[in-house]
């Protein structure tokens, strides 16, 4: 069995939907991390890093169970686990997914969480961060609009990618970013998030 | 030929000591990413995110030049071109590497990037920031400090897991940051400073 040890945060989404594109079963854990559940002990010895989400397969290589910590990597394993061709096993191929998917995971999503951060959540109003990351967050809007000019996913075929990017787009309504000033980033959010594994995986229950 | 456009920034260093750690010969080029040089229409074509480092390889598959974002693809591209054992090819240990390297990647770098931000050269002084970001800096100092307890290294061997690291370890000392409260931190970052390899990596010129 998997369980998904999860709050519904877009690093959170991100291993919901591809449980979801995958189609195995799966279990959701709820780790609420705006309460601080994600320090308790008990939490860190499934997650080192105390962070969601986290996979847990009670079947992983040689039947012995396995914990999997960063969003990535849970879509490279369950990929794996299935044979999915949302990671590409061609070596060229994969080296771009490699990187499209990661841009969204080190580069996007860290630069995006603070700008949710401070315009949202942040318990006082701090307009030096709200400038420095908003200036930061368009950059990256601006990165992949430039990206897709001319495609209909990051690198192909909808793969890791695009999953990868299509959470945090997904909260740009909540941070002032339009997304009629990105076309062509607007054209792929609406293709991607019309998928029903990602509405499924997007849910906020 | 490899050329690395690079900026000594502990993103920047992770490839160079890559590239170091291989053996291969290569070109630095320097994007000073403080004058915002990434963010000239030329390198643009380089690097589409504006980001360093990036890696362009002119004989990449099937000798064509190929171009490279994102530092984890960077290392993982060079050791499956130099067949490196600096990640290992075996399934299961893969896993556990790529999850600590994309903990040093996307979870301590990110944040340990906004520590220093804030500490050391924003233009002004933000308490908030500092505050909020030293938390959460110091918890990647207390995962790390955790799980390298009774180990030599972050998985089994010398591999990407610990140069996605000791780039951001290095930089302790000006976010204030005392080593001596994490030994097991201290006891790994000088075995792996130690290496000539790192040392010529991490320089500043």
């Amino acid at each position: 069995m998997l369980d998904l040890y999860y709050f519904p945060t877009p690093n959170g989404q991100k291993g919901r939907i591809m449980l979801e594109e995958v189609g195995l079963p799966y279990n959701l854990q709820l780790v609420n991390i705006r309460d601080g559940s994600n320090l308790a002990a008990d939490y860190r010895k499934v997650a080192p890093s105390r962070r969601i989400p986290t996979l847990v397969d009670s079947e992983g290589p040689g039947g012995k169970p396995l914990s999997i910590i960063e969003s990535h990597v849970i879509m490279t394993y369950l990929a794996a686990k299935t044979n999915s061709p949302l990671y590409p096993s061609d070596p060229a191929t994969r080296f771009l997914v490699d990187q499209w998917a990661l841009h969204g995971q080190s580069t996007f999503g860290p630069t995006f969480a603070n700008v949710t951060l401070f315009e949202t959540r942040f318990p006082e109003d701090v307009p030096a961060a709200k400038k420095h990351f908003g200036i930061l967050g368009r950059r990256c809007f601006e990165t992949i609009e430039l990206h897709l000019e001319g495609k209909d996913y990051f690198v192909g075929d909808y793969s890791i990618a695009d999953i990868a990017h299509v959470t945090w787009v997904n909260r740009h309504a909540e941070t002032g970013i339009d997304l009629a000033g990105y076309p062509n980033v607007k054209r792929w959010f609406e293709t991607i998030a019309a998928r029903p594994q990602v509405q499924r995986g997007l849910k906020a229950d």
